[in-house]
């Protein structure tokens, strides 16, 4: 157990091939391995411990699946891609400059961080926040890991340093962290119910994601390390199979953060823990409500559909992905596809957004799908981007980047304000002032959100690119610049020039260090229906949306990519099962949903009078048009649309069915992007709107 | 202080008149009394404690507004009226030999007056159930009470006196009663958070309740005078307005025992304590959450909207509405209208179903009314009739009976099964078995439900008809027969025959014991549009549906008045603003709401699939039979419908908007009354169904 503990803290890194060369894992396929030392050669700022034995953390992309067996695409570094302009390079410039700090000034006030100081001597403040405190600083840390992955911001990195070493300081000999469960709680501290409720091990999934995070941008291990004392010291001699103490992971993270941890060290004995507590323990027997809520305590291959909690059953569904990504256990696949089908079958706001009930914070039954009472948490939304990368890594499948993409541009973009200080914890799809919600706030006491968009946003890079063993995939587009290489070595940089998502057209200007056969996988979102793309002014043809297009040649500096999706303005429906949005409509155009807000209607029109004007042809009837000075720039659509005067009908809550229909009154429509909702002043919101036959 | 206790205890009713008179009480209306002779001589039966001081029992109706001021009608005893045949007949029967005896040995089977037995040393079980199981047995003992009153059940009876005695012996000298917080929890009780969350007064609430239907049933006094002992002796010295300690309701239960109380004992003080707890204490401060989940920690003459936890909110305008009766006070009268606006306006089911959400089981936002996930559990629909019942006595107004009716035969009567063994919190309005939801149990822990649906159906005669000073208003048309006198005096004997809910005709033999002047007030429910009336023979003119129609003349023996009410078919459609009613109709008949129940459609019909046909004239599309053997005897509808055939629409979640129609194929489909659902094997149900326009 030492000896394991020792190579775990300080060769862990060298020391994963040849672990996992004697371990039991599947056979690898032959992945090529960035050489440490060119990989060292590029790192000129290395603050903290010594790394002289991992200088491979530069590598690392959200997740390092460079030696995941079961992974068909490996990510590549957030630091590999800038996104300095267009929709996501302000939004991440917002995050970074005004977000993350605010966080953390919000985080001070409601002693988040004391809650560690305390334990160490450095403050009298008593405990404050609910039970998963700890867990809103992890985030923050996170997102300050992934946002000095894009390049230092000395102040930001400063301050995270102060708070890494108090986080650290208040750990205890034995490798227990956990600031609600030290002191006065000490003896409840992993009893059955606390690991049920208490999310202990929730909080330090989120610790070691916050640590490997910074330690990829930094190569400061003082967090990972005090992780990794945690897993090695605490948790694995003493919790796991008979005769060990059981677990029961709670709320779902601790999964996917050991397998992360494993694809570091390489100690198969973290990826095996995740196993068993996906697997669940017989010894520690939830009530079935619970199961349900907590997506935990039976098997999670006994899962047939999606329940209970949204964001633990997200989470549950990454860690099963990052298990099967390290196992190639098909009954996790096939548990993962059926899940995967209930979730974008039935259960899926078409903003991306997950979990249709408050109570609970929870999925509904199959096409639940209420608007107004959507509850849509960000987090969950922000689990379902997150599964959707892992099954994409594991089959290259396009349809997974459409529900990242989804999720991306609308139900997480929108859980944070324009101005990066406000968010949204539930993100309903319809909305009255008159309820009086407030759906924007600076800070809630449960801050899960904040700090977990704060993170994505952060790690945002990441997401952009894959590299496959035959070459590179493209999942995201925006203006950005890559440079990375491919996996057997060739350095690659490809520009992206585009003004996505307000116009279809990209281009890529692919640049290897020297002329390269491999495939360029270009993604032809599901939505895009008339695409054209070509190479260097030479059409391409076999396009199909919802599929990655490959272009394989030999590719030399100055290769033009060109892709133009035409992007119509594109009336949906939901399934007729969808009671919520019968007879309704909803727009959309490229990969964003648009709602209507009341103050961008004609001055006394009531969104619920409203109706969406359909004719024989629903694109043509909408105009796009670019406002630059609108809700930080972006494409207002305007269509036609019906008033109605329902007349009697109105006057009661029930009456005789009136067969003569309802006057209406042409009135125009002006539609905005869902995600910039809730920026002006409150007003009435809805994205499904009646539709008008006309 | 003493002088008042011991009028309270041992001559509250013969010193209420002399109270009243002493009092601060508006004028009172000159109303007839009842002597205490004719009361007494009638009375063969009377167990208990001697009653020389109070014969007046035998004529007090679910309330005892005799001496009210501001009640224009005036409840009848429950005992006045006989209802033996027809749907309430069977109801009743069944709730009375099979409900309430089966309901007891649950209650005895769960610990629930074992909780009472282990303070008096005739248990040793431990405390079971949730901190408000002892109203669990008070509702009970009332259900057994409103029976007795309908005539002698020995074997109920003497089961009631032995729970009477244990709940009796369980009491503390000081008065306190609550077996969750005597024992082990004795420093708990009536702390701030213990009176908000505590449910102390609630249960008490609910004793008194059950005290006074129990008194009223037998003249016995035992667990009335241990009531007053609680109020006098623990309440009133100790808790109120400053310098005593301040009250905060929790679950409103208590202002209207208390003003019942009072119109049993004539202690005014009794009445003055639920006006200062309605009025809420400044001392208890309950965050705002809390004043709405609660419906207290506020005045209430400060609400403007129902929102919050259905069932407090009923109790609470319940016990307000008392207070009315009792004050005139007009800051109270016109909130009750405002929130009865907004309850009948925006907020209640077409069942009288109210609370659209499982969370908090709470009032909705103005039109969500969900029907799949409707809460509308069945305590609440409960407070909404109790509710009503107080309006019309303070109003004689139609409008508050039609609610009365509408709850009454739909959505509380859905809540017991027919065989009267199972029952439901939830009464959605739409059910998809594959939810794997059960809504009808034999038993809940939170067991509130079963025996407030059983001391409903009990006190139903109650219901039938109110006294006026001119007059006698008949509410609820049933085979029946009342045997009273109107307010001067005058014997009255009231025989309706009719087949309603089934059919609209209603025979009424009028037979006062002498030809006496007075008004007959015929209830025209709101829904009978073509409306027929005459009497012995000789049609009369100006029945308006949704009013009383007078009927003033010299009444004598062999009057016979006829009311025909045509009960077509109604096709109903929601106000606009009902997102989940869009496009869809519900089906009426008489006062009973109809529903589809899968299982009585042609065999691979998905009700999902279906949609109602509509034309021109709704009603003539539909055809009505009864039929004596299905469902205890119920009228089903058959009318035409359409199956849909959604094509690709139906493959996915969300698809571009599809300008063909579906495809439909016709079918035939038969309706049951909503009250009847889901006592057959389990299938879908459906209130509010797609509509066909043909």
């Amino acid at each position: 157990m030492d000896r394991t503990r020792d190579l775990s803290r300080r060769e862990f890194v060298t020391s994963a091939i040849s672990t996992a060369a004697i371990s039991c894992l599947p056979a690898q396929p032959l992945l090529a391995r960035v050489t440490p030392q060119a990989s060292a050669a590029a790192s000129a700022h290395e603050p903290g411990p010594p790394l002289i034995q991992s200088p491979n953390w530069k590598n690392q992309g959200v997740e390092n699946l460079a030696n995941s067996p079961f992974a068909k695409l490996h990510d590549i570094p957030v630091r590999a891609v800038t996104v300095n302009s267009g929709l996501w390079g302000k939004r991440r410039e917002t995050n970074v400059t005004r977000s993350i700090p605010t966080m953390h000034d919000l985080l001070e006030a409601n002693g988040r961080m004391d809650n560690f100081r305390r334990l160490i001597g450095k403050s009298s403040a008593p405990q404050r926040g609910p039970v998963y405190s700890d867990s809103d600083v992890y985030k923050w840390t996170e997102a300050v890991g992934f946002a000095l992955q894009s390049g230092d911001r000395p102040e930001l990195r400063q301050t995270a340093e102060k708070i890494i070493a108090d986080v650290v300081a208040a750990q205890e000999p034995s490798g227990y962290l956990n600031t609600y469960y030290q002191g006065d709680r000490t003896s409840l501290r992993m009893l059955p119910e606390t690991q049920t409720t208490g999310h202990e091990l929730y909080c330090m999934g989120h610790m070691l994601q916050g640590a490997i995070a910074y330690y990829r941008a930094t190569g400061d291990r003082t967090m990972l390390d005090a992780g990794i004392r945690f897993v090695d010291d605490f948790l694995l001699p003493n919790y796991g199979p008979a005769p060990k103490k059981p677990i029961v992971s709670g709320h779902p993270e601790i999964e996917m953060s050991l397998i992360e941890l494993y694809r570091i060290t390489g100690d198969r004995r973290q990826l095996d823990l995740a196993g068993y507590i996906l697997h669940g323990d017989e010894r520690i027997q939830l009530p079935e409500r619970r199961t349900i809520y907590m997506f935990c305590g039976t098997s999670f291959t006994e899962r047939t559909k999606l329940e209970g909690h949204a964001v633990r059953a997200m989470y549950a569904c990454c860690g099963a992905t990052d298990y099967y990504l390290e196992t190639g256990d098909p009954t996790y696949w096939k548990t993962l596809n059926t899940l995967w089908n209930d979730l974008t079958g039935t259960k899926m706001y078409i903003t991306g957004g997950v979990g249709s009930r408050a109570q609970g914070e929870a999925f509904g039954d199959a096409y639940e799908l209420p608007n107004f009472r959507a509850y849509g948490e960000s987090c969950a939304a922000i689990g379902n981007m997150m599964w959707n990368w892992r099954m994409l890594a594991a089959t290259g499948e396009a349809k997974f980047a459409d529900v990242i993409e989804r999720a991306l541009y609308n139900g997480i973009n929108s859980g944070m304000s324009l101005d990066g200080t406000m968010y949204c914890y539930r993100n309903p799809l319809g909305f009255d002032p008159s309820s009086g919600d407030k759906i924007r706030n600076p800070w809630y006491d449960t801050t899960c959100c904040p700090p977990n968009l704060e993170r994505t946003f952060a790690s945002l890079p990441g997401y952009f690119y894959s590299t496959s063993k035959d070459g590179i995939y493209v999942h995201l587009y925006n203006d950005s610049e890559l440079n990375w290489h491919l996996e057997h070595g060739e350095p690659l940089k490809i520009v992206q020039k585009t003004n996505y998502p307000w116009d279809g057209r990209v281009e890529l200007a692919v640049t290897p260090a020297a002329a390269t056969d491999f495939t360029l996988y270009l993604r032809i979102p599901g939505w895009a229906q008339k695409v054209k793309a070509g190479v260097n002014g030479k059409s391409l043809e076999g396009m199909k949306p919802g599929e990655y297009f490959p272009i394989r040649r030999s590719w030399q500096a100055g290769d033009m990519v060109r892709l133009e999706m035409e992007m119509p303005v594109r009336v949906m429906q939901a399934n007729p099962q969808v009671v919520a949005d019968t007879s309704r409509v909803a727009v959309e155009r490229g990969p964003l949903v648009y709602c209507l807000e009341e103050l961008d209607q004609p001055a006394g029109t009531a969104l619920s009078n409203i109706a969406v004007s359909v004719e024989q042809h629903p694109a043509d009837e909408f105009r796009a048009s670019y406002h630059g000075d609108l809700l930080g720039g972006v494409t207002v659509l305007q269509g036609k649309g019906a008033s109605y005067d329902w007349g009697t009908r109105q006057d009661s809550l029930y009456s005789r069915f009136d067969t003569d229909p309802p006057k209406t009154k042409d009135v125009p429509l002006t539609f905005i992007p869902y995600y910039a909702w809730a920026n002006r002043e409150s007003a009435a919101m809805q994205v499904w709107n009646r539709l008008h036959r006309t």
